[in-house]
């Protein structure tokens, strides 16, 4: 099974993401999981799934020299700030961290650490930041007359889901972002010049509130939060707990990036990319995996130090010859 | 107006897509257009156009040296097979080459020129090929588990409408090539497997007769055309040319690209890019502007010899700096 010709990937994490990045690998030809790193006990990870080749984080160091690419599987907030260029010391890494703003911040602490060690770190990989930014790139470049507007959803929001848990009486909590279709169509039409996050998409909130809880000082608390909900048209629902397991457990999401520009005489021109998820986890670890081949190539090449997918050529993501590709696909 | 630091642009050919690329020149700051040559009397387009700097064809080779990439908008049948090779000679040169099949051989043709004379040379941009290309390799690279669907119009297609027009008695003709919604539904809900072209189109012609023509054969010579319509659903309209002059001179077209695949648990994901366009030639000539500042670049990285889309890092299209890409858009 094992040829020494496979790209060797390690995972740092086995939550939601990691799992998907096992099926990830499972679905390539050319990629093999080496081990799951696990800051749990890796033994009891090991019970629960015999097939999966566990071992402890802090062992990974002395893996380096079995592994060609480290896929990072923690979270922005806590995690990948510090796993990212601790691992990038010993590794090539892929992260999905997505925090836009702090991005910069990331690449900045990211890219001594990888130059210094001679390793190539790829951050910020997903669907947004990820696929979206690559397309909004392209088509601000080939149309530069137009701006890029991206909607998020339908879909679950960790973040906002999270920050309605940290309510006091609430129990359970999923919220969906939606797109405005309103908004949407403007955009298309060229009628929507500078629109904020709340003129485009509304929020929907799924909550178990604790028996002894007032469901008006929680709904009150949700639609007054300040950045979360405050600025969008917000809608609670209250619900038991048997529904909500049965009904908002899953994690679908989904979005879509729409450019419209007008060339030479009055000529309108729209692009999109759009993603319909059931499994956002699953998909975001389909990418990363991807991007993980490309990093062993960018290394392979002689690349090192942070980069994005913006400067990965795209052949570096197929399995395939360039010489396949070409006949193929374009 | 003219400063050093601009990408110093040449276009061979004044057509649609010509003026096309003069107008997308115009949308940027960063790249400046030197010559416009032409096999035909330059005076005279001179006289038409004052304010563009028209020169022979001939006369290309002896400003190598002024120009760092030569956009050649020639077609496909008899231009650029021809011209791709010889002005690869002496200029890093970008083209529109789009008969799918011999893309191979196109590419064979160029890339020992441009390796011998230290050129870049990019075959096929535009957006099929070019940007449908991309998203294909980026979908299945991203899902390979499932295959990227490729739907083209509702638009005008210049190669049916040509066909139309070399039957006997047909004054003009507008071909429409016009995807078939159930057979897009079918892809999006992954319940298409192998589709073929005439499984996902029909074709609506709008022809204007010379008056001694008998229509029914025009309609029977069209039905039965091999390849570019029998195998298709076609409908035939006739019309007046004052009719069709006033509705048909547009050259709108469009087109999605659909991507869907299941992950673990049976979840479907779903990816789709797509374009809908006022103007075909001008949308393309757009294309082809971006992709040579990534020439440009590519040039100066040291590539050599015959490149396509697939070789050349997103950063490239945008005149904007690695830090400002990562600011703004990932």
């Amino acid at each position: 099974m094992t040829t020494t010709q496979k790209i060797r990937i390690g995972i740092m994490g086995f939550g939601n993401l990691g799992k998907g990045v096992v099926e990830a690998i499972r679905a390539t030809s050319d990629l093999e999981l080496i081990h799951i790193y696990t800051k749990r006990d890796p033994s009891r990870l090991q019970a629960e799934h015999p097939g999966l080749p566990f071992k402890s984080a802090a062992s990974a160091p002395d893996d380096r020299d079995q592994i060609d690419v480290l896929i990072l599987c923690g979270g922005s907030a806590n995690d990948l700030p510090i796993e990212s260029p601790r691992y990038a010391q010993w590794f090539n890494t892929v992260d999905s961290y997505d925090n836009h703003s702090k991005i910069p911040e990331h690449f900045a602490a990211l890219d001594p650490v990888a130059k210094a060690a001679n390793t190539t770190s790829l951050l910020s990989v997903g669907w947004d930041p990820g696929l979206f930014s690559l397309q909004r790139l392209l088509m601000e470049a080939v149309l530069p007359a137009g701006k890029p507007h991206t909607f998020w959803g339908e879909g679950l929001s960790q973040g906002h889901s999270d920050a309605v848990r940290r309510i006091e009486g609430v129990r359970h909590a999923a919220q969906y972002t939606i797109p405005l279709p309103a908004a949407m169509d403007a955009v298309r039409n060229s009628q929507a010049a500078d629109l904020s996050p709340e003129d485009k998409h509304e929020r929907v909130c799924y909550v178990v509130a604790d028996r002894s809880a007032e469901r008006s000082a929680i709904e009150t608390a949700i639609k007054t939060m300040p950045a979360y909900f405050a600025p969008y048209k917000t809608t609670v629902h209250f619900l038991d707990e048997t529904q909500f397991l049965a009904e908002h457990s899953r994690m679908p999401h989904g979005g879509v990036v729409i450019h419209t520009a007008t060339t030479a005489n009055d000529h309108k021109q729209r692009m999109e990319f759009s993603v319909q998820l059931d499994s956002n986890p699953e998909f975001t670890a389909a990418v990363l995996v991807a991007y993980a081949r490309a990093v062993h190539r960018m290394h392979a090449a002689g690349h090192r130090g942070a980069v994005t997918l913006f400067d990965i050529p795209p052949a570096y993501l197929s399995p395939d010859s360039a010489e396949d590709l070409r006949k193929r696909l374009l």
